[in-house]
C-alpha cells in the first residue's frame, strides 16, 4: 500500500474551460471526469457545442455560470483571457477538424490547451498547430490517453531500466468491432464524423486508434519509426475510409540493435470491444499489456518464469506508483488513466503557476507526439496508395 | 454504447461533511474521489481527524473553507446543522468504533450519514444505531461499496430475472494476503487498528472482509441466511482477532427451492491482494463474478456454451446500465463501483429534497445490510467459539 | 527441452488383463489408452463385461485372443495365474461394489492390481482390501489421476522444498454440472450407477470426486487430516445420494503449524465440467492448480509477483519433468496424467520382476490412499448426519 | 459425453515402419505416441538413424525385431515391400532434406507415407515430390498435426456453416523463444539443424512455424492465399536463416468478399513457448484459438455476449466429436491432436485395404497443403529479398 500516488487537491484549483463536449457527447463527459477525479481542476467556461441553444443548454446541465457559455470557441478565448479569473487552461473534444482552430486561439492567448487526439485532420493544419505551440508559453497537452496508465508507464520503465535488454520487437494491435456495419449511414453520429474525411481526416482506423496502438508501442519501448509498410482496407461497403489497417514498421536502431515492429488495428473485428494491445520483445525478456485487463502487466523474463506485475503489487515501481490512487487488487480503469494524464498535465501548470521548472518525472503526450501520430498516418495512407511500398517517416 | 448513465451533475450539488479521513488514511479519500466522480457532491466542511493540528492541516490541504474545519464531530454536527448552508449529508470514515457515536449526531439532525462499514464494532451500538437511523428522516447509506460494481447489479438483475433458475448454491471468498505476517507489531497503522478488538470489534477478517462477502452473497442472490457454522483462525502468532474463517451457511428456502454456501475469508492467503469472488448457482445456471476483473460477468446457462458478459457489452442489461459511464471495452474500476453508490445515494437525496419519492431503482446498501453484517459476524465468533455448531441468524 | 520423461518401452511390455471397460464404457477405454500411451503395457485378456456375449464382442473389438476373453472376473484370474504368459497385472475399472471382490482374486494369486477409485463402495469392504493387499507380495495401485499431472507434482515437490513455508491452508474444489438435472431416472447409464447406494456406495459426490480432490490436497499440501464437519445435501429431487458437499477441515499440525481446509465438491454447479482445484497457502507463499488448464500452476510467494510456471519451462523442476513427455508449451493433459499413473507402476512392476527394490522416486496412490478416501466419505456421511458435528478420522 | 471419438482399434493394427527418430529425438517419439495413441498402428521396422550402431541401439530401446531394424531407409523400403507382413505405412521424421528422397522410395513401393512437415527442404524437391505422390497409389499424409485438434476442427466448420459470415481478416501468429540466444552454436541439436540451409531449407522460423500457422489459418479459413509481403529477420548475430517474419497477406476473394491476413512466426520472443494462435473474424462474428489452451474455442458472433465452446461441451459439433476421446473438461493436448492425424490416415488406410472410398469426412494435410507451406516459405523469402515486394503465391 506504499502508494505515492496521485495526490489531491493541495494547490488553488485550476479554472478550466471547455470547447466541444455538449450533452450526449461521449469524449467531453470523460475529459470532464477525468479533470475532476484527483480536483485539480475546476470547469468555470465553456463552448460546448456551435449551435447556441445547445450550448445553452449544455452549458446549465453543467452548473456554469451562463455569462460564461460561449457558442464561438474565438469569444471565449478572447474574453476569458481578458477576465481577472479567465481560464488557465481549456480541454478541446471538438473532432478533429476543428483541433487546429480552436486550439490557436488558445495558445496564443497563453492558455494550457489539453487537446484529444489525433492532433488534427489534415498533416498541414497539424504543423500549424506545431508552430502555434513552439511559439507559445503555454502547454499543449495530448490526450493518448493510455500512456496513463499504471502499467503502461512501468512497462516502458522496465524498458527504460533494460530489464528485457535491447528491444527487438515491438508488436500493437487494437482491434475494435464497432464498425462491423454501416452504421454511419443509419444515424450513429460518433460512426458519422469518425467515417468522414472532411470531419477526421485521411485515416479512419488508424486515425482514430492506430494513432493510439503506435503511440503506445512508442511510448513503452522508446523507440523511434524509420519507415513502414502498410495495407489498408475498407470492409463495409460504402465507407470512405479505413476500417482495417496491417502495418509493418521498421525503427530506427538503438544502442546498435535493429527493431521492427507490428501493428494492426481495425474497426471490424468481431469480438473486440477495445482490445488495444502492446508487446515488447528484447534480448532479454518480454512484456505485454492489454487494455481491457489494465491491472496487470507480465514481465516474461528469458528463461525464467513468467511473472505477473499487478498495479500497485509486488515488482510495481516508482513509475506506476506516482499516478496510482488504490492499493493492489482495487482495479483501476479507463477514467483514472485518462485522468492520469489531466492530472500530470496539472502539475506542470502548478510549476507554471510558480515560474518554476517542470519536474522531469512529469509526463504526458505533446504536440511532437502529436505530429508523430498525424506523420503515421499519413505514410499509412501512402504507403497503402502505393501498394505497400515503404514510406519513410 | 447505449449506456444510460451515471449522470453528470444536473443538480446542485450536495453539500457534503466528512467524518474522519485526515492525510494518509486510504479510505477516507476513496470516499472523496467517490462523491467527486459524478460531481453531485461538494466538500465543505469536515471533522478530519480528532488531533486539532491534524484535522485542521488536512482541512486546509484539501482547501476547505478554515471556519467549517472541526476537530469534534459533535460540533461539526451541531454548527452545521444551524448554517443555512449547512451540510446535507456525511461521510463517516473512522475506525469502526466510532461509527455509531458520530452517526446519531448527524441522524438527529437530519443531516443524511453515508458511512462506512462495518455497521458498528458491537452489536449493541448496531442496534442503538439501527434506531437511530429509523427514528431519523434522514438517509442511512452504508458503502458496501462492491455492490456498486455493474456487473454485480447485472448479475442480481440476471438472478431476479429467472435466468439461472432457482438458485441453490451460493459460494463466496475473500482472500487478502496483507496480513500474512505481523505486521499490526511493527507499526502499520491500517493493520493495527484492523486487528485490535476495542477499534474493529469481534470480528478481524469476518468483519473487515467477509461481512462484504457475505453482504455481496446476499444482494446478488436475494436469499437471506438462516444459520451458519463457522471455523476461525487466528494464524498469526498474537494476532487477537481473525485472520481466516470457513463458513457453512444455510439460507432460507425460497420458492420451495433450498439453499446452501459457503464462504471463506482470510487476509493470510499469499498470492491474493483483494480476491473477492461470488458464485451463484440454481437448476438452470450459473453466474461467477471476480473482483480484480470485474467488467466481466460468466454466465454459464446449463446445456449451453459458457458466456462472458461484459459491462455495457451485449448481453449486459438496465441494473448494469444504470451505474455505467464509458463504453464497453474501456474497463471501469473499484472507485467508480464506490462512486455507483455516492451516485444512488445522491439520486435518493435530490428525491427528498424535492419532497418525492425516491425511485425503486435507486439501490444502495441500508442500515438493514448493516445489521445483517454485523449478525454476520457475530454468529461466525459464537459458532467458533462453540466449535463450529449451528448458529441461527 | 530437458525433459527427462516418461520414456518409452525398453523392457519387454506388461501383460495387462482388465476386469470390466466393455464397449461403451467411459472409464475401461481411458484405461486402455494410459496403458498404451508409454508402451508398457499390452492388454492381452479381459473380463471385459458380466455379460458373456458383451464380454465376447468386446473382447473382439479390442483384437484379444478369445481364449482370453472371460465373462468373469474369478475364471479369468485363475486361469491365467496358471498360464505361462498370464497377465502380469490386471486393471478393475467397474462400478465400485465390484472392486474388492475382483481385486482380492488377483492380488491372491500375485497379480498387481490397478484399480479405480473409490477403493470400494463400503468400509467394511475397503477393510478387507486393505488386508488382502497387505498380504499380497503384488502391488496394489489406485487411479487418483490427478495426482500424475506434472504440475500436481511440481506443486508437492515445492511444497516439499519449503517453498511456501509451513501450510496454514489447503483449500480444495470439485464442481460438476452433469447431475444438475435427475438424468439417473432417464436412462443416462453413467448416472444411474453412480447415484445408487448399491453400487456407488455411502458417499455420491464425495465418493466420486470428493476423494478425488481430498486426496489432491493431501497429496499437494503432504498434510494428514485429523477431523472434518460436513454438511451434504441431494439437490436433484429423488436422488439418493449427496451432489452437493460442504466440508470443513482441520489438518494434523505438522512443525508446530495448525493448518485447515475447506472442501466443497458439487454435481449440481452449472457451467462447471470438471473444475477440480487446489489451493495451498503458507507462511511464505501460496499455490494454485487447477485441473482444466493442467499445464499452469501459479505460484505466489509472499511480497513478489506472482509467478506462472509452465509444466517443463521455466521453474518446473525433476518431480514433474519425470512425468512429462514433450517440451513446454505443447500441452499435455488428462489421458497424459492418467498414463502417468500406469507408467509409475509399470516402473515398480519393472523393478519386482527384477527382484530390485522399487526407486524411491516412484510415485502412485496405494491402498492406503483408498482407505483415507473411503474414510473421508464416511467421515462426511457421518457428519453429516449429525448435523455437521466434527468426526475425526 | 455423446463423444463419436477417435474409436479404438477394431480393425487389425496397420504395420508401420519409421525412417529417422531414433534416440534422443523429439519428434520421432511423438509420432510413436500419436500412432500408438488409439492403437491403429503397430510398429515393427525402422531406419532410425543413418548411422548404423545409432539404428541398432534405437531399434532395440524400442523392441523391434532386430530383422526390422535398417541403416537404410532405401533398402528397408525395398525388403519391407517382398516382405509377406511387410510395413502398409511408413512415419518419416528426419530433418527436411531427408523427405523427399525417403519417401519416394516408399511411395513408388506402394506403402503409405506419413511425413513430418515442411514438406521438403526446397521447392524443387518438393514439386518432385508432388509428382511421386500423384503418381503412386499410396496415401500421402503430412502431419500439420496442429490441424488434428479438435476446436481448430471445431471453428473449421463453423466458418464452413456460416457462423461469422463473409470471412475477412485471417490473423495468424506463432512466437515461440527458444532461439532467442545463439544455441546453435553452442550444441544444442535442434537448434543446429532447424537453422542450417542446407538441411532445414530457405525458411527458418517460416519454414518450421511459420508453415503450421499458414496452413492453420487457411484451414480454419477456407481461403486461398493470393499473394503476400514480408519482412524477415535473422535478429540473433550469425544466424544464417530468418528468426523472425512479418507477413501481409492478401487471399483470393470468396463469394465476393475480399480478405486480408496477418502472419507474425517468431523464434525470439521471450515469454512464448509455443505461442501458435488464429483468429479469423468476419462479416457476422469472429473466432479465436490458441495452441497452448487448446480446448477452448472464442466465438463471437457479433452483438451478442462471447462464447466460450470447450471440447465436447455445449456447442461442440461433429468436427470435434470425430476427434475427441474424453468428456469435456477432461483436456486433451498435443498428443491428442498429433494422435488425431494419424488416426484420420488409419482411416483412409482400412479403407483402402478394403478397396472402398475413402469417408468424405476423413480430413487430414495431403501433399497439396506441403506444396502450399513450401510456396509461402519461397514467397517470404522473395518478398523479403525484394524489400517487401508483393509475391503472387
Amino acid at each position: 500500500m506504499a502508494i505515492e500516488g496521485t495526490s489531491e487537491r493541495r494547490e488553488r484549483r485550476i479554472r478550466l474551460g471547455m470547447v466541444g463536449g455538449g450533452s450526449g457527447a461521449f469524449i467531453g463527459a470523460v475529459h470532464r471526469i477525468a479533470a475532476r477525479l484527483d480536483d485539480h481542476y475546476e470547469l468555470v467556461a465553456g463552448a460546448l457545442s456551435s449551435t447556441p441553444e445547445k450550448a445553452e443548454s449544455s452549458g446549465r446541465e453543467l452548473g456554469l455560470d451562463p455569462s460564461r457559455v460561449y457558442s464561438d470557441f474565438k469569444q471565449m478565448a478572447i474574453r476569458e483571457a481578458k477576465l481577472k479569473d479567465g481560464i488557465e487552461a481549456v480541454a478541446i473534444v471538438t473532432p478533429n477538424h476543428v483541433h487546429y482552430a480552436a486550439a490557436k486561439e488558445f495558445l496564443k492567448r497563453g492558455i494550457h490547451v489539453i487537446c484529444d487526439k489525433p492532433l488534427t485532420s489534415t498533416l498541414s493544419d497539424a504543423k500549424k498547430l506545431k508552430k502555434a505551440a513552439d511559439d507559445s508559453d503555454a502547454l499543449f497537452v495530448l490526450t493518448h490517453n493510455y500512456t496513463g496508465y499504471p502499467m503502461v508507464r512501468q512497462a516502458r520503465e522496465m524498458v527504460q531500466n533494460g530489464d528485457i535488454g535491447a528491444v527487438r520487437l515491438v508488436q500493437m494491435e487494437y482491434p475494435q468491432d464497432w464498425l462491423t456495419e454501416n452504421i454511419e449511414q443509419s444515424g450513429q453520429k460518433q460512426a458519422a464524423w469518425r467515417t468522414d474525411p472532411a470531419r477526421s481526416g485521411a485515416g479512419g482506423s488508424t486515425g482514430d486508434i492506430g494513432t493510439h496502438a503506435y503511440n503506445l508501442g512508442a511510448f513503452v519501448s522508446g523507440l523511434e519509426l524509420e519507415e513502414l509498410a502498410a495495407d489498408l482496407d475498407s470492409f463495409v461497403e460504402g465507407r470512405q475510409l479505413d476500417d482495417n489497417a496491417h502495418v509493418m514498421m521498421r525503427f530506427k536502431a538503438k544502442g546498435g540493435q535493429r527493431a521492427k515492429g507490428l501493428l494492426w488495428c481495425s474497426q471490424v473485428a468481431p469480438g473486440h470491444e477495445n482490445g488495444l494491445m502492446v508487446r515488447v520483445y528484447g534480448t532479454k525478456g518480454g512484456l505485454e499489456w492489454t487494455q481491457k485487463d489494465p491491472n496487470y502487466l507480465w514481465y516474461t523474463p528469458f528463461g525464467e518464469p513468467k511473472r505477473l506485475i499487478t498495479r500497485a503489487g509486488a515488482g510495481s515501481g516508482p513509475a506506476a506508483a506516482r499516478v496510482s490512487r488504490v492499493p493492489s487488487g482495487h482495479p483501476e480503469g479507463y477514467l483514472e488513466g485518462f485522468a492520469n494524464i489531466y492530472t500530470e498535465a496539472a502539475r506542470a501548470i502548478f510549476a507554471k503557476r510558480r515560474g518554476e521548472a517542470i519536474d522531469p518525472a512529469v509526463t504526458y503526450p505533446t504536440i511532437d507526439d502529436g505530429m508523430k501520430g498525424m506523420a503515421f498516418v499519413d505514410a499509412c495512407v501512402q504507403s497503402s496508395k502505393r501498394n505497400g511500398a515503404w514510406v519513410k517517416l
